[in-house]
């Protein structure tokens, strides 16, 4: 058991409600000593094993959450309702509620996913990577703790120019992400991986902070054990909402997940 | 009014339920004389208008959807749940009923968009397409109603050759759309629009229905008058599961809508 399938354990309550303990362990301070924001793929794995659960399927191939408040470490439940059982899908309604307020909304729709399977690529190969002892940790000075800590993550150094004032210029973030100590990934951490990157925007001229509004994605074939790699984009920035499209590839080299949110963002830029 | 607000309108009962009229106007006969199954966007337009009408901001700028089941002609409801009033954004829940069962469950999150916004563009603009007197129009041969007449719809030649057996080979499928005799589009068009296209994979040997599971699109700008143009590409097939993006760009060269789908497709490539 690691340390983030305890941290996104839940204990059915009955009637579709599940128990759910936020853990600080995917948190990032939001200053040094101050209050701790849990990341919003962690906040996504602990409804999604809700919303499997109560699911005649095993795999939750598509997710779709409106992000309505930030989630505090401590006690929390998942509600699900089933809106649809079918043969080769499931539909679910799932809400993530802490203090008697909704967190995350969400609809869940579950399949059963084989591994091993053979995808048909229709598109482009992602861009190469450097391996990822080739590749540096962020924040080389920020405290070890909470997300950083327990989520390992290898930025391509040629899109972490932003650190010293040079962004590439064009929307895009890549890192290779597992958890630390851990290299088994299944659908929950592709979806911490998923929500994991800095917002492609910071090298568009965009800094700050970039809240997720809504995001959707769809597991597209079964994680391969090893490092996944992350590879964000974007299209448009407008009247402080933007775009940014994630994919996640497996050690095996296939294409596990797609993600596109839709974000705030900076209204100008630098 | 035209046919298609008219054929979205919705009428508060209350307790944030509305009537709505399901219209063939915006169906297909499953075969000729058979039963009409209605688009999925034009079901998404009249869940959109109830939503918008319970929420505090104009613009649907976030509409997330689960398709449970195929909607038929006659009397439906939405039920409209509000989950955060905020001051850049709020958050709602939404169903599309029909005789007791759901046929879509929507997440919709609205916000307020200006005219004449100036989006900065991140990624690369779209390939270019021939004018719509230059575009036929889909299957010369089939009777002239329902979606067909109320729907103007000119496919960019280069896309179409699967008509006569020589599909392109790549996932991706381009049109011209806008009412048939109007071309003032709204956000309500723009749903309409991003779920016409005849599916991508059928250019990549994926011939056959192609079914939506799960849609999301974000409406980035209001758009001006004028036809619509919807590019439409793909990923990947797997497991009998396609994805599908298409952009929705104006009359004046703005990106106006993001969709990304999963659906279901043929299982084996011709």
């Amino acid at each position: 058991m690691t340390i983030f399938s305890e941290a996104t354990a839940v204990t059915s309550l009955g009637e579709g409600r599940y128990r759910a303990g936020l853990d600080e362990a995917f948190g990032f301070e939001t200053r040094p000593g101050g209050p701790v924001v849990l990341n919003g793929g962690y906040l996504m794995a602990v409804l999604m094993r809700a919303a499997v659960a109560e699911s005649s399927h095993a795999h939750p191939v598509s997710t779709a959450v409106n992000f309505l408040r930030p989630g505090l470490p401590g006690p929390a439940e998942v509600v699900v309702e089933r809106r649809k059982d079918g043969r080769t899908a499931s539909m679910l309604r799932a809400s993530l509620v802490q203090n008697g307020e909704a967190l995350l909304d969400a609809l869940v729709t579950t399949g059963t996913l084989v591994p091993a399977a053979k995808p048909v690529y229709l598109g482009e190969a992602p861009a190469p990577m450097p391996a990822p002892e080739d590749c540096p940790t962020r924040g080389r000075e920020r405290p070890k703790k909470g997300f950083p800590a327990n989520v390992d993550m290898r930025f391509d150094p040629a899109v972490m120019g932003w650190l010293d004032g040079s962004p590439t210029g064009r929307p895009e973030m890549r890192a290779h992400v597992r958890l630390a100590g851990g290299d088994h990934p299944d659908p929950y951490v592709v979806a911490l991986a998923i929500d994991s990157l800095i917002p492609v925007v910071t090298n568009a001229g965009f800094p700050g902070w970039s809240p997720t509004v809504e995001l959707t994605w769809h597991l597209r074939t079964l994680p391969a054990p090893g490092w996944l790699t992350v590879h964000g984009t974007g299209r448009m920035v407008s009247e402080g909402w933007c775009d940014e499209d994630v994919e996640v590839w497996d050690a095996a080299g296939n294409l596990v997940a797609q993600s596109r949110q839709l974000a705030r963002a900076a209204r100008t830029r630098e």
